[in-house]
């Protein structure tokens, strides 16, 4: 977060007229590019604060000591950079971690699911309500695009708890190439009287002679940089730091309108009046890539990189000639599987996150020769989680509103234009991705006009993890995360009527199913085998179809029991919704409230994941309503990698069986006697088989 | 490689005899392991071993110095193995290397195709021929798996180049978490005397009171183990390290038999001998993860980890109370994209690989804003290729057999096994993965009995680099790797029917065709709808089906000109191979000679790559044949990503089209104005477009 750069687009204006009169050659939106021909590199400057780069090493603190960490996220985008910086961190680390994260409503619900499932053992992880915080920072004039947010830094001592007397406070475009250990080494170099430690600005901005009349904050020589900061709490608070910069960012105010580069301005003015207040760090804790920096002069020299800085807007896309470099560094993390970060510290005390003791210990009990142990070992897996990944708009309330409900993996992703064609309202989507995947998931919605123009759909990315599909898993994470009052449980191969969205809205409002009445709408199923076909307007065109036999009922070949009983004859000529009866493995698509229960997790891979869903509605006396005009197709594609090893393994085949069983007995216990009737069922179809 | 373990298997009767015997418990299959009540650990000399690893650091070497790596390295895992060591070294290090591998035939011409299309910056790779070093050691009986190769070590002195004066030697199964640099560094500690710098041996088996009669080879203590191993090659030159361990090792030979851990035995007896010329490295340097070792008194101690070693025959799968935390940092570097470790050194002088520049310039004189932008640098795109990633059988020499040639991606693995059923003979298949795929796809295949039955099948791993699919890039990888004289060119999705190998091997012998005449043999191609259906037989049951409607001529509906010329109609009442003639757009799957003209790279992503082959084929003045009996079906699946940006993306178009008009300037060059026909048939298909 918080990358100096990009003004007010007022701000911008202003300063490239300036520009356009003087006759300088504006390099960039970023506001702390450098004009080389109008600025020599401070060399003395750059190499004495190298030189302390050079000096021996403090030594270590104790093994196991406990490192803090600060960070402020706000919004989509920071909630994605931050996990890339933790992941980063992460990597490198030999100490617990205390995270403390300043967030605001939707960075926390991200984060706390995250942070939850990922169950990386030594991570404590703190949030702390950045709404709170707005009141104490609002009343400087910002014109940097992090907003308010970007001010937060200043009042972190305040804002974290007493006992904390220093932490390490990181910019979420940080990336670390070294163990965070060695940059808390370096509170041991402060002096008495040191409360902050940071590295140079690595540009010309606060020199103040990028064009005539930039008027840059006051700072000492070249400023600092608030990418990376240690702090010592303690000490800020015995030195009154809450009075002492407020008044100086008043006084600087009467005169410079407002901050252009938020928190650090601030920070760099106080320097300017209290030099002795800041440890000067060595340059390689902070190699800060915006357009025209002067990084150069540093990592060329060093023997070692501890930490970039993406302090470009552009990010990644920065011009620079060792962009390449960089990125690939950053890429890294960027796709580094998360799973691989839950990783013990040996000679620590156990800290293992809430949980995950009871999950060793149901893992430690499974057999590894038992034929089904991937099947159960699948079942316990805790998935990393990342609710609403991309951009979101959360729909207005409205009380017959149907959120689309599904889950995909990789293969499917070219489903999602066509499904947003077919589908104009909310949806909930779980993806079962890696974190390599996972971006080249961000690109696909980045470059697909039709997918960056929803802002009603919500991604939920599932890690992967073990070698069978989280069916259940993931339908369950979509469906925790719709938020309209109903749901429309679909499969991604489906694309609904173009009239269902509007058609499902009516039909709701019409049954008046409230409290009292408890339904599930049934939507009838088709499927086509061609790859191309011209998707039908209305039912009369739907039935054409069938009977000119380029369209058929879902699955009729194949497996008939699990959409017969929504009865397409009746349907043919229903005018009005009418009510079906349960029967043996029936898994129609259904519209159910939001609150309905949930899928069982242990169907993993292919098999019998709806129907026991659909068991579960019928035994809490869910009603079965088959809408006459409701219709979705299912289109043609590859079986997939689980329903081909259903086929050919019969071990695959007898745990599905296992599972099934397992099921009934836990359905039996939940609903006795009424149970009975799936019981039999049950009983007469493996009879049959 | 060379893992110390897994005796013969009359050695492992032998010792479980003795131990049945004795009334021990054996624990494992690696003769490593420790009887930990047998064994006390020696503190003492843990501790004074260790305690080096806290003496002050040697100064650094100069910045960019070229530091040298051996590995001896032969067949198909051991060259999987080594790729995973070489990422991990890559990432970490700061220095120029040169690799130095001696290695077999089939790891050559593995890794010579690797590094040659890896283009890391600043890694020179020499190749040193074992079949060359084998009579040096071939004197000696050795009991380890590992074989002749396992003792190889003992001659890099006398093998590597005289004027090379210091080497480190790993085995393939290390995996680095730390600069080997800091390991180079070890060198400076060395005495005037000292000529190889080795870690404890982390187990008991040195002791010899693993059971009774238990007779391991001479050791100083413990004993040292050989997986990582600095060598002063200059030194051992002087002090005639090659006589005195050949007197050393037939003396031992006269009471002991054979070596069981290869030249580790050896090494360890002239040291016994010669204490004087070792230098005893830190534990972290080689952290040992055989069954019962001893190492976590390493770990646990140490503040880090340098070096880990999985030198129990069981790898990964090694029982150890912490074997999830070494395994996760070990599927970092298997799974690492190895792309981004094509990292220049900063500082050092720039050592592009062969072939690197020419590649930076072609790049940089790209326009990312020109449309076709992402098909430019796609097509420029060097990947890396892993060739024969899984063991293989080359087929047999004879004069009419004919390899199956495709390419394919995850998501269509499962076409595989049927793939397999249908085809008996050879195949050569290109795999577009990223490194972590490549995984699952080992994985994939050692699950399937099918596939792990077959070794007639070369897998080739092409890594996945940039937005479009490299199609003919892919054919050319598979293409170039197929080893019978004849090829069938086919499509992944296709299956042949059952007897097609053989009827192609009969036609091939029949039609006698041989330098004289060029003939491109067309197999003409069907497609089913149906997600399950029942193969035909034969010709016979395919025409029934074709007019029952359950098979179709291929791609009939959408793309008639891609297959029409091969004359359906004809083909039902064929009894002898018949001629056709070229039309445009034709893209018939064709079986010819293995020297045929490559497939045009410049085509990628989805569109007209086999038209153009076969332009190619027609204008060198191949005759089209079609097979009467000959026949394959394609099955259904979803649309690619490809194929669906091609539908949905004016621009796609436009630089699919762009490709094409090149393609046609290229062949009016080659072919003058015999090429006319193409480009005035391209002229037509547009003005009807």
């Amino acid at each position: 977060m918080l990358p100096r750069g990009r003004p007010r687009a007022i701000g911008a204006a202003a300063l490239l007229l300036l520009l356009l009169v003087v006759g300088f050659f504006l390099f960039g939106r970023d506001p702390e590019y450098g004009l080389r021909a109008a600025a020599t590199l401070d060399g003395e400057q750059y190499g004495s604060r190298n030189r302390s780069a050079s000096s021996p090493q403090p030594p270590l603190p104790p093994k196991c000591e406990l490192l803090h960490v600060a960070i402020v996220c706000a919004g989509y985008n920071s909630s994605r950079e931050i996990v890339t910086l933790v992941k980063s961190v992460l990597f490198y680390r030999k100490n617990p971690l205390h995270l403390h994260l300043v967030t605001d409503i939707v960075a926390r619900n991200i984060l706390e699911t995250l942070f939850r499932t990922w169950m990386v053992p030594a991570v404590v992880v703190s949030f702390y309500d950045a709404e709170e915080l707005k009141p104490l920072i609002s009343w400087i004039p910002n014109k940097h695009y992090s907003g308010l947010y970007g001010l937060m830094k200043l009042v972190l001592p305040s804002a974290l708890p007493l006992s904390l007397d220093r932490v390490i406070v990181l910019d979420t475009d940080i990336t670390f190439f070294s163990d965070i250990l060695e940059l808390w080494t370096l509170f041991a170099r402060f002096s008495d009287k040191q409360v902050v430690g940071l590295v140079d600005n690595q540009s010309n901005w606060y020199l103040g002679n990028l064009w005539k009349n930039h008027r840059p904050w006051p700072a000492l020589g070249r400023g600092f940089n608030t990418g990376v900061i240690l702090l010592r709490l303690d000490r800020l608070r015995q030195i009154g730091w809450e009075p002492m910069w407020k008044l100086i960012a008043k006084r600087e105010l009467l005169t410079l309108k407002a901050t252009s580069l938020a928190d650090q301005d601030i920070f760099n003015a106080v320097i300017k009046e209290h030099p002795e207040l800041v440890l000067p760090l060595p340059c390689v804790w902070n190699v800060q890539l915006s357009d025209h920096t002067l990084a150069e002069h540093c990592y060329l020299e060093a023997a070692d990189l501890k930490v970039i800085h993406w302090n470009s807007p552009k990010k990644l896309q920065v011009k620079n000639k060792h962009a390449e470099f960089f990125r690939n560094l950053h890429l890294t993390f960027l796709g580094y599987d998360g799973k691989l970060l839950r990783r013990e510290l040996f000679g620590c005390p156990n800290q293992l996150p809430p949980g995950a003791e009871q999950l060793q210990q149901a893992l430690a009990q499974l057999d590894e020769e038992e034929p089904c142990f991937e099947f159960r070992q699948q079942q316990l897996t805790v998935h990393r989680v990342h609710i609403t990944f991309l951009s979101h708009q959360p729909p207005p309330l409205r009380p017959h509103d149907v959120t689309l409900v599904a889950q995909l993996s990789m293969d499917r992703l070219q489903m999602l234009e066509a499904l947003c064609r077919h589908w104009p309202g909310p949806m909930s989507l779980a993806l079962y991705l890696t974190d390599a995947e996972a971006q080249q998931f961000l690109h696909f919605v980045e470059t697909s006009p039709v997918l960056s123009a929803r802002k009603d759909v919500a991604y939920h990315v599932v890690y992967r993890e073990g070698p069978l599909y989280p069916v259940n898993q993931l339908r369950n994470v979509a469906l925790a995360q719709a938020l309209t009052p109903y749901v429309f449980l679909s499969d991604i191969d489906f694309l609904p009527a173009y009239s269902l969205y509007d058609y499902l809205r009516a039909s709701l409002k019409q049954l008046e199913l409230g409290s009292q009445r408890k339904a599930a709408l049934v939507v009838p199923a088709f499927e086509t085998l061609h790859y191309r076909f011209s998707f039908p307007n209305t039912k009369a065109e739907l039935l054409n179809l069938l009977d000119a036999g380029s369209l058929h009922t879902f699955r009729y070949h194949e497996w008939p029991q699990g959409h017969a009983p929504t009865d397409y004859s009746r349907w043919r000529e229903a005018q009005a919704p009418y009510r079906v009866q349960w029967s043996a493995d029936y898994e129609p698509y259904v519209v159910v409230p939001r609150d309905c229960p949930r899928y069982d997790p242990r169907f993993v891979g292919f098999g019998w994941n709806k129907v026991a869903h659909i068991i579960e509605l019928d035994a809490q006396e869910y009603e079965l309503l088959v809408l006459p005009e409701a219709f979705s197709i299912h289109l043609p594609h590859a079986p997939s990698l689980d329903i081909s090893r259903f086929r050919s393994s019969p071990t695959y085949r007898d745990c599905l069986q296992a599972l099934k069983e397992e099921f009934h007995q836990d359905l039996s216990r939940r609903y006795g006697s009424a149970a009975l009737k799936y019981l039999t069922a049950l009983q007469q179809s493996q009879s049959r088989a």
